[in-house]
């Protein structure tokens, strides 16, 4: 529909240059991605609201010589609020994000965070936001290939946590810089010791920028090429035989490697987690590729006792039809204690994908075949058959 | 206050037509229990932010010889937050609610879902939401003729769950139709089997649409008659002495009849339950009644042993004052175990209410009698008194 | 940037009664402090969403002799969001707030009333909101001088409940009262029993309103003054050895001076709670002062044992740099039992502010000196350096 300045523009009332300067600055806003926006009159305030719903179905089909059983599952699994904008000065910038499938637990806070913006090149961050260390956990779960991350990815990854962060975009995007002190806790979670963390990653992109978002979606005329390293340490204290002063750092959870591996170390001794990634992304002509490898290493500070542990993934997609179906491939290995054996877990993935909007509104499927050793016993195979719409309002 | 287009169109400016094309389409919009509204510019994303809070103040005088003691309670008694609306495309809806009176647990993600209209009568929800069963379940707590549901719906319904659902209008409303297939873990949960479940509603409507909102407070020219039937189908498993693998179905739950009867059954087994209802709602000239009958049955798969439960409630109002004063009656009974004795309990209520603007402002009262057998000890007759305020904003 | 309303003036084309006549009422506009703000066209409705985060960093150097470790902490300390307006008049009113640092706690949920002006002089609010004892505790913790609360403010107030408060300004704002009913179980907690809390306060202020907000940020050029005095009384059953039937209300929680004394009383009597409190605050030409003075008594119905608490503290600042820079001093005492000896905790405390937009964007930074006696032992002093940045969108 026309608007009101339409209208007297055609009419002559106002002119070209009004028209222009009238509808410069919208109060009032839609941006698929980032949802509907706000700005004031004065343009130093700014506010986007928006929204991802991911519903899914998984079904799991066990090896038939396992304890548990196949299940059937249907989720709303991610359920994301925020609010961003910036507020008195372009360059002071913020986010709050929330994922209510998190309802009743603190995980339900993801980002709580404001950025002040000294130059591009230089950037300061406070609060809680993800911890720069992982490819594929630092783009969104939203942009995937697949209808989630890969294991590696999983199990290497600290996840959220608290703290200030120096980061910047180096030569136009040619290059990237994070670095970051942590509270070491994790997300949601505040440290009673004064063991704190740190996280450093670099990216090269000898092409200009890449964004973390997988698929070329866009069909690149030219090739795109992305090269980071990252780093992340963090102490931990054993309080019992099973756990950690925290749980909330996701390498050192249930499911991460140092985790599964505790019981290397002695009660009540602090660990020394070091942890190593080096990571490359690729896109051209709708052709994408990615990998990762990811590398862990704790030390007992009383025991001397270290746990090792490496893993990777590597996955690659093609539209077949441009910028709307891709078929999509990955590989995933991690063996979560290099001195253990029978331990491995390599997973065979295959996916397409319905990009209806792009990331914006898509619909994917996929299908894992979960190979697990079992330590003495037969290995398992698991295959597990997901399905997933998304949409971002 | 006058806006802009009525002033350039009073000075002839705009034309008769270029105000109707101007103004057909406002960005934002306020509508009563929807609440603020945005429309984007090309009218394919629309995104309404509202909420509703019940302040509640209860008075429970207990029969003498009861073991507790009376209660006087003030209670934030929903908090509830939405985004609600479309994007893309107007087929393309969906629903974010939260209620915040629910916070630090899991049920207070309420719904979150999309849904796909092919047509009206064809369409295609994913998520989160209200299971298909029980009329007064699917009426919004926010649209009640007393201060709450009766207990007959509380014990009788499966609550919220995640899945997909297939429904339509049929006929232009005349009738509807909703088939669902659910995890069966209920609200916030996931299933760890492949036992789901479904739910089928059917309503009829022989004088055209009747939405699911207690009283008449439109007064209906003409009177208004729905007819619905539906069927509930889950399958759980008892992992302890006590308790399911999910205690997030609310018929399951501590308040459910299947949870009050779960001693029918052995630890372990399997239990198939299924659960029927039919209810009618007529509004005519400020006049409503509303009926539901509903049963239940649980088959232990090992035990061969079955749990029965029926009950029903019937409510009318009429407002005494039209479209503004109500006065309601209602009775509730429920026998949540029929081969057992002493373990009925019936409700007599009273309402009285006020509707400002109509559900969306309105103070309401009520008084219950709850008469309750307690097995072969005497019955007791606890008198509750309730008073609420409910704003939607 | 021009607006279309200013160019159409420019040409005449409009009046500037036209003018004043379309901008009286924008529908659309930000506000600092408060956030976007939608009303609705015929002003009836009106919402405002807005946020405020506080990303903190906390060293704590503990006295040598301590059994714990120091700790250096990094926290989204307060993560909150509003939706605040008023809907169908402007007389109704309403805030719903969240704290997301709280997720997975029911004390994520914070505000949640309505509030009906008969006149400015007689008001009715009900939900959930802060009990109205204490001027440092009423005073948003957003609009601090210090990074924080002070300890003694901390250990008496009740924190937020649900109910009823009657309250209003007289004479112009010259003075306020509040006088309230609430269930008395604490925040987002439910009564069981009908021992309900009141709560009353007054203020004088003799020189005119003086609002709610720490430090002389708009540099009066007269000078303010407010006078307050507030009472407390709850009920409170000791369920079990060390726990009352809540741990909701904040000074009868861990670290409030009846949840420190419950050992006094004796397991399952209930305990009658009264608490007083006076207080001041003054400002003048950038310079602010404000004082309390706090005293509980609790009495054990059954056995007839008292417990009895005092505390106050006493601040002062002065803009350096007017409107922007401000240092303040304050000290804080506090004897949670004065019948035992060597319980006292005494804080004293530096503090500098940088005011970028008053409380809206600002820096600060404290120190504290945290005197604690040990009964018998050494007393202890333990040294805590904050730095926070605040910003409100």
């Amino acid at each position: 529909a026309k608007t009101l300045e339409d209208i007297l523009k055609e009419k002559g009332v106002i002119t070209e240059a009004d028209y222009k300067e009238v509808t410069k600055s919208k109060p009032f806003t839609y941006k698929p991605g980032s949802g509907f926006t706000l700005t004031s009159p004065d343009e130093r305030f700014l506010l986007s609201i928006g929204g991802r719903l991911q519903a899914r179905y998984s079904f799991t089909d066990l090896e038939d010589n396992s304890a548990s059983s196949d299940s059937s599952k249907w989720e709303a699994k991610r359920i994301k609020l925020w609010l961003k904008g910036y507020a008195y000065t372009k360059d002071l910038s913020y986010l709050f994000q929330v994922d209510f499938a998190n309802s009743g637990s603190s995980k339900m806070l993801e980002h709580a965070y404001l950025n002040y913006r000294l130059l591009d090149e230089i950037q300061l961050l406070a609060g809680q936001t993800k911890v720069p260390f992982g490819r594929q956990w630092l783009n969104s779960s939203g942009a995937q290939q697949f209808v989630d991350r890969s294991t590696a990815s999983d199990m290497f990854r600290p996840g959220y946590d608290t703290g200030v962060k120096l980061h910047g975009d180096l030569f136009k995007g040619a290059a990237t810089y994070e670095f970051g002190v942590y509270g070491g806790a994790g997300q949601s979670t505040v440290r009673s010791s004064n063991d704190n963390a740190i996280a450093a990653r670099l990216t090269v992109n000898p092409f200009g920028p890449l964004s973390y978002s997988e698929g070329d979606l866009d069909r690149s005329a030219k090739p795109l090429l992305s090269l980071g390293g990252n780093y992340y340490r963090n102490t931990l204290n054993k309080t019992a035989a099973t756990t950690l002063e925290t749980n909330a750092i996701t390498l050192a959870g249930s499911t991460g490697w140092l985790g599964k591996g505790l019981g290397t170390f002695a009660t009540s001794e602090k660990i020394d987690v070091d942890t190593f990634g080096l990571d490359a992304a690729f896109k051209w002509l709708g052709a994408s590729a990615q990998a990762e490898y990811l590398l862990g290493q704790a030390d007992g500070q009383s025991s001397g006792k270290t746990l090792r542990a490496h893993g990777f993934y590597a996955q690659a997609g093609y539209c077949i039809v441009p910028k709307t179906v891709e078929v999509a491939f990955r590989y995933s290995y991690v063996d979560p204690n290099r001195d253990a054996s029978g331990d491995l877990q390599t997973d065979t993935q295959g996916a397409i994908s319905w990009y209806i909007n792009k990331h914006n509104l898509k619909l994917q499927g996929d299908v894992t075949d979960s190979h697990k050793q079992n330590g003495g016993k037969a290995s398992t195979d698991d295959m597990q058959y997901r399905l997933q719409a998304q949409i971002i309002f």
